[in-house]
């Protein structure tokens, strides 16, 4: 049977699933939504099932809109909306949307707004007609979120234009039959960096990631391979987490014509925006011309369309796609891919952890089906192993100590986003527990403000950090000890010449950023310390110090280069990664249900790409590759 | 240094190479070649060496062409060249152009128009000013070879323009350094047929190949796959050997818009004509609509540049090709491609016979450099050995002295091209030497049209036979017991009800042509033998028979199916294939010069390019792949 529906098929589908005493004024298609307008919203929320049932009988997400003109007044349903929700879920805001009946509710408690298996938001729907939009205050304020937030309330009739497009676009019949699947390696092949890669199939192109090379600044995707060109005409864009090596480059897609949807989860969409713009910043400062600017960063979120993980969504007439969590970092996803009517499941791991850590559940790794996999293998050398999470705690709060009593100061170089977070919990708890001194932690560049993204949405985050964050007196992260570098260098220095304390700056690979400020205050000095907790590729100065390079140059102010001799202690800390040692690697693919019968090892280096794929094809007997960039692989 | 040179810096740099008492008028690139306008070209034919020295010093095929007005009139000069040139060489025509200055010499002897180290030839240009191109008058009169040279006679003025637009496209700068090569497989996968693939580099996109798949005529090659994608972009396509299986969709290009060279030996160029013209004959008797007109194979035929064996040419600023002898069929190649200055070599063996047969030289496997090879693997399964050709040539004998024996026809289909050639060698031997009873061989189908191309290019075959084909009294092609069948229908029935003969017909997998008509006149009696000495593609009927299948059914006249039960004795003698053997690939591959480092096994069924993929991994240590069709692989 032909998935095609007119939209007039489309009505008599949801007319037919729909109790008659309903309305159904018209049915329409926003992104992979359905939406019903109604003239009696008040009855379809008189019924918590109805939307489920339909949901169900239509295999569509669904939404109610009530028919302009059938919804009380904004103040009237405001008063409505404040006497109905319990004052503790702190509302603080409204906003009102007539052309779409919704009004967008933000409180500090949001599971108060919708209330016990939605009770409440349908009460207030049948009171008002209004179909309400509930988002989180963030506990922490952030920046981003609330410029995203108003951007797309600033954006609200064009993106509803949008989405309607895409709607139409994905419910289209499929001009040809699925007999093949093919991926192309647009980079990220033997190296780590420039995560791109191209899903096609006789109908639909998706590009999954477009991330830059940290440290190679020159070496972008491929975009131009003709697998991927003309841009324009890519169906879809996934993004799997919002790491610049995967998410850098997709504003240049709006800056070549691309107009298509961007699907990833909320926080990844947020860290994105905040990421990218920061990549300007440092571009320009370095005297690069960035590639884009930051109307193309704006467009990319406005092409967002967030999906939760687990949600089964249509992207094209012959894909859908399912995002799990990865474990890696806020947001960061595995993405599955089903193809044509179980013809073939293809699986982009993305960036993974499969152990739990403190901020996040562990990467999933069961699907309903999974053919072929593309693997992330960062740590896939034979030695690759990690130092447990324990002793990786236990030798940071030493090098602390040590760094402590010779009045010293340590300085991490860390990702804004992921293992900055990590480590924050790491240290808060040491001071609580006095396994530390309790003394100023520093956090430098963009590391406050992902700590807030961070909060603003804790279903992302482990189950007992999510509890606690929702309580204000236990967020770890509002710690007293945390505190912003924000009056520039003279604060540094100040910092610099003063008692022991804890830095943690940006960037994590020692490529740019204020790090390059704190190594040239603390580096030369030998009662400092400089603590590397994570992954440092090949070409940047973090692995050039880390493989024991003293002395290093830094390009000043104005062009100027200084040279400098590196006199303080240097430290590693492996076990900090938010990826998958070699272990975990092998564990994730042994574990996984069910077992693919195809891998491409890919986001590593030649060698452990090499070693990986050797080793899962000896022990697991499953066929495995390692792509070069540029590659074509077919499945089927 | 680049390789760009503007025409005038290519005039200086010719002219500085010109002993200065010699005139250059203008230089110009037509396609690979260089041609000098000369008002002295009788000074340039005075020294043999000059041509020679000129062509190393600017690595260029080199053209001289008198500048217009300085010949003498064509009716002095044409008394001039018959008093040059010995009676003995038997010119049959003159033709001259004025717009070139060339003067074409068909003659039956050309190595006497040519003279020793081109002497008579030099002296010509020097009496006339003339510049004289020699073909060989056919030992047997070819329509096809009248055909093409006729119609590019009355395209030459057009043609010369489209060879001046490639020999700028050849010789630009390239854009990009060339830092990857890639081929991608739109074709022969897997499977024996559709033979197509694209190689290309950052500036240059060539396709090899572009053929049908015999017994499957809606699997055509994926020239819509976005690496093949715009048809039009393609740089040049370059034509290993003529079978359809190889050439049959190569007009299609110019349908969708192509309008750029295709690379190919001469007698290819002819064969592909004729082999097209009957694709499309075939079509049209089987109420199929052919998928391109007659026009196209024209246009093909328009835009061939012929190349020799061994010469190496420029087809594009960043790749030179050089075809060698595949012993295949006429013409058969194959191709070497040098990318970049040192870049990267890869070779498409082509269809290959590694042994010499009685008709060709065995392949070569000798190359300055080849690092990577997409090689036939028609006979690569395990145990694919041909018993030798000795023993094959026996059992014909056998087979046919005993059909004699019992009053039977011997009916054998065959290709046109290539094994027909090679029995009618046998069958005229043995007849020659009493082996088996002198009786008439009948050539239906194009098989004696064929036949009379292979000695319109004597030079493509092997050592002894081209000699005896220029000896008119030993041309074994010319032995009195081959008659064709000319007489259609009626003659095929007189034919099977007489005497004892032999009967070759076309096609060669039983898949359509006159073959048919012998079946179901043949087929039934069992006196009667059908011997199959070639390979019987999957879903062919050939195959079908030779499995065993004696049931058949034939699409008779008006769509009407008629069943036969073939009774008669049904023999497949292996010693007679185009192709190498599994011992002969492997023997090709284990003393080519030098080993490929990695190995495309390619043109073979599924279990035959598994098989052979292993084998050469396993004992020659080199990386092999069984690819998918739409797979790209890079090398580099």
């Amino acid at each position: 049977m032909s998935d095609t529906i007119t939209n007039s098929d489309l009505y008599e589908r949801v007319r037919n699933e729909v109790p008659s005493q309903l309305d159904v004024s018209n049915v329409q298609y926003e992104g992979p939504d359905l939406v019903i307008y109604t003239e009696t919203p008040q009855e379809f929320a008189k019924d918590g099932d109805i939307l489920g049932t339909l949901a169900h009988a239509l295999r569509k997400r669904i939404t109610i809109r009530p028919v302009t003109g059938t919804q009380s007044g904004p103040s009237e349903a405001e008063a409505v909306i404040h006497d109905v929700v319990p004052d503790k879920a702190n509302i603080h805001n409204l906003e009102f949307h007539p052309t779409t009946g919704e009004v967008l509710i933000e409180a500090e408690k949001p599971g108060l707004v919708i209330g016990q298996r939605g009770r409440t938001i349908r009460e207030i729907t049948q009171k008002v007609g209004w179909n309400p939009e509930v988002v989180r205050t963030p506990p922490m304020e952030s920046s981003t979120v609330d410029n995203v937030r108003n951007y797309l309330t600033q954006e609200r009739a064009e993106r509803r234009d949008f989405l309607e497009d895409v709607g139409e676009d994905i419910h289209a019949a499929p001009d040809k039959d699925v007999d093949w699947v093919r991926v192309t390696t647009l980079g990220c092949c033997r190296e780590v960096g420039r995560a791109s890669f191209i899903l096609h199939t006789p109908n639909t192109k998706i590009l999954v990631d477009c991330g830059d090379k940290p440290g190679a600044e020159g070496e972008v995707p491929y975009l131009h391979a003709p697998e991927a060109m003309p841009l324009p005409e890519i169906d879809a864009v996934v993004l799997t987490h919002a790491h610049l090596d995967h998410s850098a480059l997709l504003p240049l897609l709006f800056k070549y014509g691309y107009s298509g949807p961007i699907y990833t989860t909320e926080p990844t969409r947020d860290l994105m925006g905040l990421l990218q713009l920061d990549y300007l910043d440092v571009a320009s400062k370095e005297g690069r011309t960035p590639p884009y600017s930051s109307e193309q960063v704006r467009q990319a979120i406005k092409h967002t369309i967030p999906i939760e993980y687990g949600d089964v969504t249509d992207i094209a007439p012959d894909i859908k796609l399912t995002m799990h969590n990865a474990g890696h970092i806020l947001g960061s996803a595995t993405a599955h891919f089903h193809v044509g009517s179980g013809f073939h499941n293809v699986v982009f791991s993305g960036d993974v952890h499969y152990e739990p850590t403190r901020l996040f559940n562990g990467a999933v790794n069961d699907f309903p089906r999974a053919e072929t996999m593309i693997m992330e293998s960062t740590y896939g050398r034979k030695n690759d192993f990690q130092t447990d999470t324990e002793k990786s705690e236990t030798r940071v709060r030493r090098i602390i100590r040590e760094t402590y009593e010779q009045d010293g100061i340590v300085v991490i170089p860390a990702f804004a986003v992921g293992r900055s977070q990590e480590l924050m919990l790491v240290l808060e708890e040491a001071m609580r527990l006095d396994e530390i001194p309790t003394m100023p932690i520093y956090l430098d560049g963009m590391i406050r403000e992902a700590t807030a993204i961070h909060t603003a949405y804790p279903e992302y985050l482990r189950d007992g950090l999510r509890q606690r964050i929702l309580h204000e007196d236990e967020n770890p992260f509002l710690a007293e000890q945390f505190q912003q570098v924000d009056g520039g260098q003279p604060m540094r220095e100040e910092i610099a010449s003063g008692d022991p304390c804890i830095i943690l700056s940006t960037s994590g690979m020692v490529t740019g950023g204020p790090i390059m400020s704190w190594l040239e205050l603390l580096g030369p000095e030998s009662d400092n310390t400089l603590l590397f907790v994570g992954y440092q590729a090949e070409g940047t100065l973090g692995r050039r110090i880390e493989s024991g390079r003293t002395e290093v140059t830094l390009e000043g102010q104005g062009g100027r280069a200084d040279r400098l001799t590196l006199d303080c202690r240097i430290e590693s800390v492996s076990g900090f990664s938010g990826h998958a040692d070699r272990r975990g690697l092998e564990q994730y693919v042994e574990e996984m249900n069910p077992q693919p019968e195809t891998i491409l090892c890919v986001h590593g280096d030649d060698r452990a790409t090499d070693e990986l794929s050797s080793a899962l094809y000896q022990k697991h007997n499953i066929r495995t590759h390692q792509p070069k960039n540029l590659e074509t692989f077919r499945f089927s």
